[in-house]
């Protein structure tokens, strides 16, 4: 099982999932002047921030958005990323965040569990319904592939769907996570976590707890850490013994060296700080 | 007001959305020797059905999952074959169900609007809220760009999120329905429909009426014809006087081939017949 991996890789090397959601207009301009297009200076950014920092970060996740942006280049430069973070023997996430249904799923899990674009967990939008997460399934069985369902995230329009309550008073998230746990009850590893996870953003303290609780096998993927808002104590929450989880930070460490002198420090020096006080905030936030 | 675009199409060509799900295993095996490549194949069996339909269909549907399957080689595909669309001065619907917000919605925004990728309608997944759809206004305002929303879909799924009904007994996707509706009312062009539609499956007769009223300046994209169960009968509840909607269909044109002696009639001769066929059963279902 895939969540062996990253349960292991965690436990080794810490939390922090780095958002590689790499934008030309975060790299700093000496660096994207020595490449002959965008596309290959997000490659190359890439690259230096993964050499600086694969010893220590839980994975990686790549935000398929920022490369689809620049077109086929673009597409070669995620391609080429994915298997430069593989070659570390890094974990990825894809973060594609893609919902259909029957053949169309099919032809999704083959675009990005196998062949250019082959990751080891991709996010889905399960908005179609479980049978939009159907045939992501013999994958996690076989394929030592993994996913993380969209539940509850941390932007204000969550409320316009996630947070509609059903007769009951449960809110469509909990109706998803639900379905999350018993399904993600078939894909167990080891280490008592299900290959099938969930996004969960990390505001909203005040239902941390009982989601933690309630979703016990349920590896958590936690966006909102630092420019979404939430720090070290928030994200525990989520957390059992400093795992179960894994935290994602992207403009926070890609931009990093912008809080220092110009020139003073390298962009990948800078990253790596970042990530290593991230890491420590999390895990002192985790042993209180 | 590319709406107005879409609906005069519709006027003149009539309601059928040719989709252009093109699985390597749809295409003819003495077609598909002939090229070096699957995505070789792939795009040139996409254009002899279009040159074969582009005056009889309303648009065409481009389903991107088809090509991502096919790695690099599959999306330049994808790209060739939205060009080709566009030199026959046909629209493009992008199914690429897309659903994420901020500065990542702005990047698949430009991916699927402009470069490459650039189409004139793509599909969202509203799941994470309205602030998920809030990025690609500008282009409908802006760049004669238009969107269709999820809202209902026919998949046996839909039961899980898109039926939870609220405390007052609307479901997730009246809801949903409601909130394309209103922002909407910001993008109508002279004929009275907005270019920002809604994705509603066909089936499920007893709303239809009702959906059709509530969203009177709403334009739909009806999948569901065919393959998934829906006639003319049914498909007709959803338009006004035979326009406000296109009806997709796929396999149902694109394997029209296989229901005839093997040999006795071209893929693309099939596929416009299909098209004509299904054209005159949704035409005469609105004249009833």
């Amino acid at each position: 099982m895939v969540i062996d991996r990253l349960f292991q890789e965690v436990k080794e090397k810490g939390n922090v999932c780095l958002g590689l959601d790499t934008a030309p207009a975060y790299i700093p301009i000496d660096f994207l002047k020595g490449f002959s297009s965008e596309a290959e200076a997000v490659f190359n950014f890439n690259k230096k921030i993964i050499d600086a920092t694969y010893d220590v970060v839980g994975c990686y996740k790549v935000q398929i958005a920022y490369y689809e942006a620049l077109g086929l280049e673009g597409l070669a430069a995620y391609k080429n990323t994915l298997i430069y973070i593989r070659e570390k023997k890094s974990l990825i996430i894809a973060d594609i965040k893609r919902g259909d249904i029957a053949d169309t799923a099919k032809m999704y899990a083959k675009a990005h569990f196998t062949g250019d674009f082959e990751s080891d967990f991709i996010t889905l939008n399960p908005y179609m319904g479980m049978d939009s997460i159907d045939p992501y399934l013999p994958y996690l069985d076989n394929e030592e592939k993994g996913l993380f369902i969209l539940m509850r995230t941390s932007n204000k329009g969550a409320e316009d769907i996630e947070y509609i309550q059903d007769k009951n008073g449960l809110h469509v998230y909990d109706i998803v996570g639900e379905k999350i746990q018993s399904i993600g009850s078939k894909f167990i590893g080891k280490n008592k976590y299900s290959s099938l996870g969930a996004v969960v953003g990390c505001t909203h303290q005040e239902e941390a707890v009982q989601i933690r609780e309630k979703l016990s096998n349920t590896f958590f993927l936690i966006p909102g850490y630092g420019a979404q808002g939430g720090g070290g104590k928030e994200v525990a929450l989520y957390l059992k013994n400093g795992n179960g989880g894994v935290v994602n930070s992207s403009r926070g460490i890609l931009l990093a060296y912008k809080k220092v002198i110009q020139g003073e420090k390298k962009f990948d020096v800078c990253a790596r700080e970042e990530v290593l006080r991230m890491r420590k905030d999390i895990f002192d936030a985790c042993s209180i």
